[in-house]
């Protein structure tokens, strides 16, 4: 399925062999010694192939598939066409990753510089690192191990990244240290100067950013996204936060472990993300305010003030969920009322 | 008018040529043999300058224009000031596009890449192909006849580019493949990993992102945007779309013919966009919908559900413009009311 | 405390140096000889270390402080903690400003074109100026006096640069001439085609955009924003505004002195701001409208009609404030008591 120009496939696989992949006492009904030649979406898989069911929306789908093999859930195990063999897992989607990771582990790219590439001579880059072509290490950084620095990549002064780490496309660090094993997409900006000033009609006048990103380990960051440095204490990103395309956060802000920033949502400068918050698209966090841990806000949505622990937030300002659609329905409804009277 | 550091005029024309040039048999009252210089906007433009009427707002601007041409509906002809020649079209704006283009067809460059680039050597470029400095086109991929690459831009490995089309300066394409004469504007990212992994406190887990972005011919596709690449099926651009600055195309969007995305808007993962949709600036579709053929979502508003053909939407969730602004009337009237009480 | 990697610290200062830089008549409350080594935020701050008060909210945070020295507005004086040196301005952060700035003034670069950088026969660059590695300047650009391209920046064709502004990392240029003293971000592009096109179902139709950006001086462009150029007439920045990162400004837009956009807000094509606007982050201005001089705009507000003189507008479509919030508090109101009633 996957275009053999982009992916490279690692296949096949027995079934006994991806079940023990899929980890988590996954088990197998039907037949183990299966051969699997590749992964396939639900319903374009055939013969050889391994798909997944992880929503109950697409259970019909599930039944209609032709997949040779299918990771699922254990209620769903009765719902399996004739003949499919399966993977039982009590995390399917996570199964999958893992299936499909051993299937197309990423393509190996060849260790050193690129003969357009722009080292300076008082870096250091790992022996197994890629640079680029045309990427830029400046004075004084230090690129890790197994590092990838994409066409176009630059790492600016001074600056730590880590092993394993892959900076994409014409991406920027500057003022910045970055963790092990992260992912910053193409285009993103870390490090730049944050948005301090002080205003008057006289002229606004520039506060200096003294203070750096901190990224943790097993982050990722999107496309053209931007996360600017702080103006004296640091802007923090913990571990394993991932952070979509086009997100926005502001100088100081602090970002606790595992949240989770969808696609153009931005964060205001010097607030503060407990753990494992996650932030829908084109959501809001105003600044100098604390969202507590396990926070949700639904896209489109505006936090202004502090939240309590797992929060589910919606609107603008943000109320509790059950509240905001309380008050659609009423608005809804004063509306129509309104309507038959006149 | 144009500055011409940035622009080439290829003029003079003649009003009758003009008037073939603009289309649609476009007809001509007044000087025919008159020869135009440049175009200029109506409010500006002096002897010898053609310019358009294509916004009723702007009658009063026109009535007191002194372009010595202007292209104009037949509903106007009556409210020209004396001595001014009018090409009359059916369509002006589209008649002054066409005629600007005469005047502006787009600076000629010399094919070749140039000496800074980097093109791998299991690459194809078209030998009228433009690659430009320190531009990159990675092993394999595929450059037709007449691309232009800008400066910094990136075709990644194994990706094809149809003929004509434009890649802005430091724009990437990943995992992707572009018809014909598109226009991939400066700072685009197409092709990057879509947003997809297995949620959980113990790690979040990467699931391989799989699929491809396959975008159409004559699709125009905005600054600094960014669209990722499909989970397993293929992120689809369709014929004809045109994607202004700063848009998020989430993995899976599948996008018809046509479709108009205007600025800062974004589009959540697997959803469906029948053809011709229109989205104004910031707005936003949730995953995993569709929206029929024809509808037009407001600047600011975002659809959570599957719409109707046509639908004309306003709002958080948006619901039919008319019911909206039933609504923000209403509550702006229950709450003056209110005020009077208290 | 700012890291040395990033920053070099020109320090030590005097007290009375620093209240001299200080400006606005700044006195001295307490040992005016003190040597101090650093800036830093107000509850890290220890021995040697100059600090600000600028936001009463912190006050408590100001009375613990260990800083040796602080700056503060007259009305705070008394509530120093015992030994702290204060220098008391009426403009506590922009005395502050001023002083990190004479501690911290930015780093010296090495003028000069770096190797790897193109920079075309026919444009001129000062000799000053800085064009970092794989940098281009295109034909017939012209770069002023102390100017800094940053890794990867590109000067199009024909535009020009004024002194001292700095373009930073993988930062274009097109169809665009900047003042002086302008800071230009990492990956923003300005002078991109502007979104104008004939929309038909028989295919839309592109309008060429034969404006520039005309950017004034002192003027700071964020991370990856985009600024069009005009479609005839210009897209112009006046002096002195502050743009944000991923702010979208559309063609033909005018906006006069010292606006700030903040970050993810977005100005339509042909709306004209007047001086000293506010819109705050991810907000809206609508096209072809005026924004009075003086106006703020609320975070994630949008304004779709012409406002006042120093209006304060929140929400979508944006009201006058205090209509806003009155709003809001009957729209929960009401809903708590219909809640009530079931």
């Amino acid at each position: 399925m996957a275009d053999p120009r982009f992916f490279d496939n690692q296949g096949p696989f027995s079934v006994a062999d991806l079940a023990g992949i899929a980890g988590d006492d996954a088990s197998v009904v039907g037949d183990a010694g299966l051969q699997v030649t590749d992964v396939s979406p639900l319903g374009e898989a055939g013969p050889g192939q391994i798909s997944f069911l992880d929503n109950r929306k697409y259970v019909p789908v599930f039944e209609g598939s032709r997949a040779a093999v299918c990771i699922v859930a254990p209620e769903f195990v009765d719902r399996a066409p004739d003949g499919m063999t399966l993977i039982v897992s009590p995390r399917p989607y996570r199964a999958y990753a893992r299936v499909a990771k051993a299937f197309y582990p990423g393509n190996a790219r060849q260790p050193g510089i690129h003969a357009t590439a722009f080292v300076d001579d008082a870096a250091e880059v790992a022996v197994d690192a890629v640079v680029g072509p045309n990427a830029v290490v400046e004075a004084d950084a230090r690129v890790g191990s197994g590092v990838v620095v994409g066409a176009g990549g630059v790492v600016g002064c001074g600056g730590m990244v880590g092993g394993g780490t892959e900076l994409g496309t014409g991406a920027s660090l500057t003022h910045c240290d970055v963790g092990a094993r992260c992912q910053i997409h193409a285009g993103a900006r870390i490090g730049t100067r944050g948005f301090g000033f002080d205003m008057s009609p006289e002229g606004h006048l520039d506060v200096p950013q003294l203070g750096r990103v901190i990224v943790g380990n097993d982050v990722e960051i999107g496309a053209n996204s931007t996360i600017d440095r702080g103006s004296g204490p640091d802007t923090e990103i913990g571990d394993g936060c991932k952070i979509d395309n086009l997100v926005q956060i502001g100088h100081n802000v602090r970002m606790g472990r595992g949240c989770v920033v969808v696609a153009q949502a931005g964060v205001a400068g010097s607030a503060t993300l407990q753990d494992y918050i996650l932030l829908a698209a084109q959501s809001g966090v105003a600044g100098h305010i604390t969202i507590a841990a396990g926070t949700q806000l639904a896209a489109r949505s505006g936090i202004m003030r502090d939240t309590q622990a797992d929060a589910r937030l919606v609107g603008n300002p943000a109320i509790p969920a059950k509240e905001y659609f309380r008050q659609i329905a009423m608005l809804s409804k004063l509306a129509k009322d309104r309507n038959r009277q006149d």
